[in-house]
């Protein structure tokens, strides 16, 4: 619980069944960042908050079960009607509204459900509801997202957050939603940079499917007022944590996945080759076939990397995969396949790949690729 | 039948069951012209061919089983050593034998067992083993693919072409192996450009899972001699002919695909857009599997295509499925979505986005993403 801040989740109509309407209600004033999508194509709720973000803000309202992109203007109108009766029943200034949405792209909000559940909503406001808005927000989700962590400054603070994640995870987005909650008073000024490395380094760097979708979106709410620059380290520190966590739970959570493999590739000329060539390998339909079926088939890691379009020399590759050396100089280290196999029948797997011919590196975090995702994937609209 | 050039494929113990070793003889020196994957990581064979290719050649041995990648000096050295055999039984220079290979990556080629087996191949040549050639070159593949066609120059001309393909399809370089023959008597330096031409317009734009292998080699093999140029417009016809029907059964027998998607992408400021936004949906996890569940989900194209990183405006965009117009200035229109369900489940998949951007297009080859190629590369080793 973080004191001022209430949540509440209700299931309002928009899904078939479950929650899918939630709320975030801050008493007084608070700063918010947000990252957005990189795809070109951005649902409305960008589009409506990126104007008014910058402000002080008071609400958030998450719908899940309708993406509201690409429905044009009317996505965006949608949004005003809905901000106009929140921000009235509320007794706040409309401007202080942000949305979110997650869901089948190309549908219209049902603006008068919305609405017709808000008195429902508002009623359900506590500090305590955090984790029935953390299931409002949910898809494809198996789980909610939720990571609560303290730290010290002047004083004791909070800094809690959400997430979905599931489907379209992808680099240079990785999730579709999460929001971020601290009591601790700091100006976007001072932690801007802050947060959009602290993006950079964990949800950037996982991935399920390699697709990107219209709507992810990261917010972070900071209390407003006089900063207290004693927390500061600590802030920076617990800030990459909750968002690291949140991160991972997405991987874990990703459609269909078994295990989550951690991919790092080191030993490169230059960061951007490394990252590439991860990213690469962790986006692979073969490479993640084989995680699925514990197959050591390194020979697909090697050709996904040969597909990165950077450099790389095939006879100075090394591959470890769970700490087993299958590969040195470009050519395979025998190895006992069954064993091989149970070693890999994990969890987490790790897979190391050393290209020899520098110090940069980078790691990712993906998922197999499964029977599930394609059932979940046929046939999520039906 | 092409009268100078014998087949054969037998059963050489390199995979544990079925054909797996080819050889093409020609009675006289061919030209030939290849084109090679642009994987960084390649195949031996294309090391040691790259080096010859420019010679007349008079045979060609291909195998399946073992790509005979990742292998090192040892797995030229391997090529070497066959070569060697086989170029003397056939009385031959060792500088006029080719080789492909296809399979797992990383293992080195059973030389003993492929020399072994040469006596046999070398009995069972005839111009009629066109066909068994064409199987012996198989890995998942479930038929074996073969295009004969005619043509007109100052005789009638034969030109044959035989593929293999399934997995690691991907656009840029679409088929791991094709070959293609012909009687026509025509040098490499008056088809270069024409040959290269073909690759782009035929294997370049088909795709299954977006994987581009170690060995993806194209070689089309052309009588030497006095050039007959009165059936050059014949034969350029029919080399893209035959390279396109080639491509097509490639992705028609894409692992476990059930459709093939045709994508189209027009309406684009530059070509090269059309093509980033065309390949982008072809390889979208989330585009192939609502092909394969028959879900008329529109708004993964529109994410696939803003994912493409190239400029668009979704305002603009018009996505037409199956004839049926879904999108207008990027929104949805109204339509039935059991009625769309039943016009996807076809073997063939029409899907044309259009930008109102431009006048530059692009199309691509693709298919559905289904459990079966999710059982195909989780075991493919096992």
């Amino acid at each position: 619980m973080i004191s001022g801040i209430e949540f509440a989740g209700v299931a309002s109509g928009i899904k078939a069944a479950g929650l899918d309407l939630g709320l975030v209600f801050f008493k007084e004033d608070m700063h918010v960042l947000s990252l957005y999508t990189k795809n070109k194509v951005k649902a409305a709720h960008i589009l409506y908050d990126r104007r008014i973000d910058n402000n002080p803000v008071r609400a958030l309202l998450v719908n899940s079960g309708c993406a509201n992109a690409c429905t044009g203007k009317e996505g965006v109108a949608d949004l005003h009607a809905i901000g106009q009766e929140l921000s009235s029943m509320l007794g706040i200034e409309k401007e202080k509204v942000l949305f979110a949405s997650t869901g089948v792209i190309g549908k219209r909000l049902p603006v008068d459900t919305i609405i017709g559940a808000l008195p429902t909503l508002l009623k359900n406001l506590k500090t305590k509801h955090l984790q029935s808005f953390a299931q409002s927000i949910m898809t494809t989700d198996t789980f909610p997202k939720v990571v609560h962590e303290t730290f010290q400054g002047n004083q004791e603070y909070n800094i809690a957050g959400v997430a979905k994640g599931a489907g379209m995870i992808n680099p240079l987005f990785a999730t579709m939603l999460s929001f971020v909650f601290t009591d601790y008073p700091i100006s976007p000024g001072s932690i801007k940079r802050v947060f959009s490395n602290a993006g950079k380094e964990t949800f950037e760097r996982v991935t399920v499917d390699g697709e990107c979708s219209t709507n992810d979106t990261v917010m972070l709410f900071t209390k407003s007022g006089n900063e207290d620059l004693s927390g500061l380290p600590a802030f920076k520190e617990k800030l990459l944590s909750v968002m690291r966590n949140l991160s991972l739970m997405i991987v874990k959570d990703g459609e269909g996945a078994t295990r989550v493999v951690h991919v790092t590739v080191t030993g490169a000329r230059k960061k951007e080759y490394a990252e590439k060539i991860a990213r690469r390998i962790a986006i692979s339909p073969l490479t993640k076939t084989a995680f699925f079926g514990c197959d050591p088939n390194w020979g697909r890691v090697i050709a996904a990397a040969g597909n990165a379009d950077v450099p790389i020399q095939p006879s100075k590759v090394e591959i470890i995969l769970q700490g087993e050396v299958l590969v040195k100089e470009g050519v395979e280290v025998p190895f006992d396949e069954q064993e091989m196999k149970k070693r890999m029948d994990k969890k987490e797997v790790e897979l190391i790949v050393d290209l020899h011919d520098g110090k940069a590196s980078y790691d990712i975090y993906t998922t197999d690729l499964t029977y599930d995702y394609i059932k979940i994937n046929a046939s999520y609209r039906s």
